[in-house]
């Protein structure tokens, strides 16, 4: 678990230090899918990183904090389930890894606001993934 | 690709009928997890069957309609990435499969409200996928 985990973190240090060619490194050549919060879905390399592309150079961009990491991991792929802050606002972020070569790359990142309602009606710890670290 | 898709509409039918005991045949044993939107992510084959019973027997649940449907499949498993439209509300949806003793069995969902700023400001189609059929 530990190996994808640092894939993980890999991908929010990359993210947050606005690098552009370690975050092209993470994304798998094919088979790749990215959801950003409130964004139709994306499909493609190109697609994807022209995305991250534009979001990594926004000076408006977030800084995302990454916590409650789960990693749920099968054969050659596996996927980190987490919580994203994005200043205040809380996602639900899924990161699917596809071990290739030996190395975790990414081929699909959804984040989902959490809707407040939903936090004031139901606490978010419960329903939060467990730490498992 | 068919059958995945086949599951995917399997997904939908159950959905729309609600059909908790063909829900939960659908989704895998383990290694479950599901983002619905707005909510936070529940991980595991309990609480995620729970989340649908609660919402199938909802009267207020919107009718789900799918639509654009992109399936992207390598080995065992594979995903289906759609649109579904909760009445009015579009969702960037992931549908995620295993192939288990040659069945295609549900291990992860994640709808994310697609935000309307993003519809005026960048037209649906253009970011939506591409139907391959």
């Amino acid at each position: 678990m530990d190996d994808i985990l640092a894939a993980n973190a890999l991908y929010y240090s990359a993210f947050s230090s606005g690098d552009f060619a370690r975050m092209s490194e993470l994304w798998a050549d094919e088979d790749v899918s990215c959801v950003h919060p409130g964004w139709p879905i994306l499909i493609g390399r190109q697609a994807v990183l022209e995305s991250y592309k534009n979001i990594l150079r926004n000076p408006m961009q977030e800084t995302i904090v990454v916590r409650e990491e789960v990693a749920i991991v099968s054969a050659r792929d596996g996927r980190v389930c987490c919580v994203e802050m994005a200043g205040d606002m809380p996602l639900a972020t899924t990161n699917w890894f596809r071990r290739i070569h030996g190395i975790w790359r990414m081929i699909h990142h959804q984040a989902s606001p959490i809707a407040s309602m939903v936090q004031d009606s139901e606490p978010l710890r419960p329903h939060s993934p467990i730490k498992l670290n």
